[in-house]
């Protein structure tokens, strides 16, 4: 698959973030970013920006906040064509933070919103765009929403934002390719002048297939993280994309190094990826929290019994 | 997805044994077998049926040989409508041993070959069907097999063989999606008498997508395996499997159990599964063999020295 419009975006320590507060250290973020560049990834997400009004940093590791001179220490010397990204949520940023684009070393900022929340988002994403950056809203828990409401969205999104590309994020893990094409071709025939993007969960081993799914219908921007790193199941794993794309700007090598020289050992320490309990939220639709717990349980392997407590909520 | 026609097969033990020579205990087997009769699912493949004139006892274990008296004892007094099924390689084999179906617990006889050896393959499943076995072939390496020969092997085995399903085998994990769409509609064009199989290697963690794929294209019989055990990177899980098909005949729980209480503890004994090394043979479309040497190397994690040594072979 060679298409030169695909990008794609390396989201490893922002959505591998959510497993360990944020707090990964400053030479395992470097190394990152470094074996990102040298594998010609199109943008690295470096964390989440949210306002230290409303989070403590005694709770939160840096990558909560990604503040300028923080990510500036960790990119500085690097040679790199990547571009920065991070990720606000709806309700969790204060605008008045965020500096324009040419006083900072952020390139591309994320807005991630549920349907209901569309008219937040696109207040924010007009106001970064104003200030210079190139933008995205991110749809979460597509799985759930409503065909109505998202038609609206969508509708909204075209006609009343600046963002560039609006994503498609697949929460829940529970999309099948079906699926996952009827939604490409939906926003595609809505959002006639944006890019559309896919960010995918393994809860079912679907993450890659879904996004190579999403590639074959026209979706250009795709998320992924080194060793498919990620909360709970993780997500789509970059270095079996790089593998899929041909394009020749990129090279696998250095995410090689990455996995046998971080993230094996890194695995050691946090847990992610196919675990069946998050099979089993995926399958039935449903947010990983409950799953997460079991795995912080005594109860960790005690499949059936989380399976039918699941079931039985479902006929209440 | 809902489609009477889909038969699911369990190959858990038969392509489980490829990693420890077919050596799993009776108990082991008889709770698979017990598991996958609860689950409804339509087939389990045993193991293989070779000649014990070519391969030694004390090599193998019984599931190479799968003798007749030795199902019967790890089936016994089992409720069950599941199937037994068995596999057989083109030259390891000898006719004169298997006995007619009424005579063997066995329902179902597979030959598994490559494109090259289909007269034989016809040859010996001709054989297993007019003594009134189920039958099948399985053509495996598909993903190195050149058009025009696959295409007469096909026309081959729809005009001179009695088999019922015909089989697509990924043995290298190399497969996409669109390949997968390809192969199962040429399939279907030429074997216009004959169901469709597809057998998944999960080396790029395409296994359950590229299977639903060839679902969604009208292939009917799948295999999968608990917990994904199976050479290398294993298979597509059946547990996902069962997850996706809404077949009211399939009932996920004992694969659960299965799981928390046979297959966690066999995951540290046995490595299968997601592993760099046989994501990069996957990629380069090779066979196994030599990322099963690095995993018993002390070069195990080295990936990208590993990659380099594949990728020089290739421009020999």
């Amino acid at each position: 698959m060679f298409r030169e419009k695909i990008k794609v975006l390396d989201c490893t320590i922002r959505d591998g973030g959510l497993i360990n507060n944020h707090d990964f250290d400053d030479p395992f973020v470097r190394a990152v970013y470094k074996g990102i560049s040298e594998a010609g990834v199109d943008y690295m997400e470096i964390g989440y920006k949210n306002s230290k009004k409303l989070f403590s940093a005694d709770e939160f590791g840096k990558w909560k906040f990604c503040e300028d001179e923080v990510i500036k220490k960790v990119t500085d010397g690097i040679k790199s064509k990547t571009k920065i990204s991070v990720m606000v949520d709806v309700g969790r940023v204060d605008v008045d933070e965020i500096k324009k684009k040419k006083d900072s070393p952020v390139d591309m900022i994320r807005v991630a919103a549920y349907v209901k929340d569309i008219d937040k988002a696109i207040f924010l994403v007009n106001n970064f765009a104003e200030k210079g950056y190139e933008t995205c809203v991110n749809i979460m828990a597509i799985s759930r929403a409503l065909d109505n409401e998202l038609n609206e969205a969508l509708h909204q999104l075209e006609e009343e934002s600046q963002a560039g590309t609006i994503y498609i994020v697949d929460s829940f893990g529970a999309l099948y390719q079906e699926t996952t094409e009827f939604l490409v071709k939906k926003f595609k025939s809505i959002l006639k002048t944006k890019e559309v993007g896919f960010h995918a969960h393994n809860n079912q081993q679907l993450a890659f297939g879904n996004s190579i799914e999403a590639i074959i219908h026209d979706a250009n921007y795709i998320d992924a993280t080194v060793y498919g790193l990620g909360r709970a199941a993780g997500n789509c794993p970059l270095e079996l994309m790089i593998g899929f794309l041909k394009n020749p700007k990129y090279d696998i090598r250095p995410i090689l190094d990455l996995i046998s020289k971080e993230f094996i050992p890194l695995r050691e320490k946090l847990e992610w990826g196919y675990i069946i309990p998050y099979a089993i939220v995926g399958m039935l639709d449903e947010h990983p929290r409950a799953a997460m717990a079991l795995r912080d349980s005594d109860k960790k392997e005690n499949y059936r019994e989380f399976y039918e407590s699941l079931v039985a909520h479902d006929q209440d």
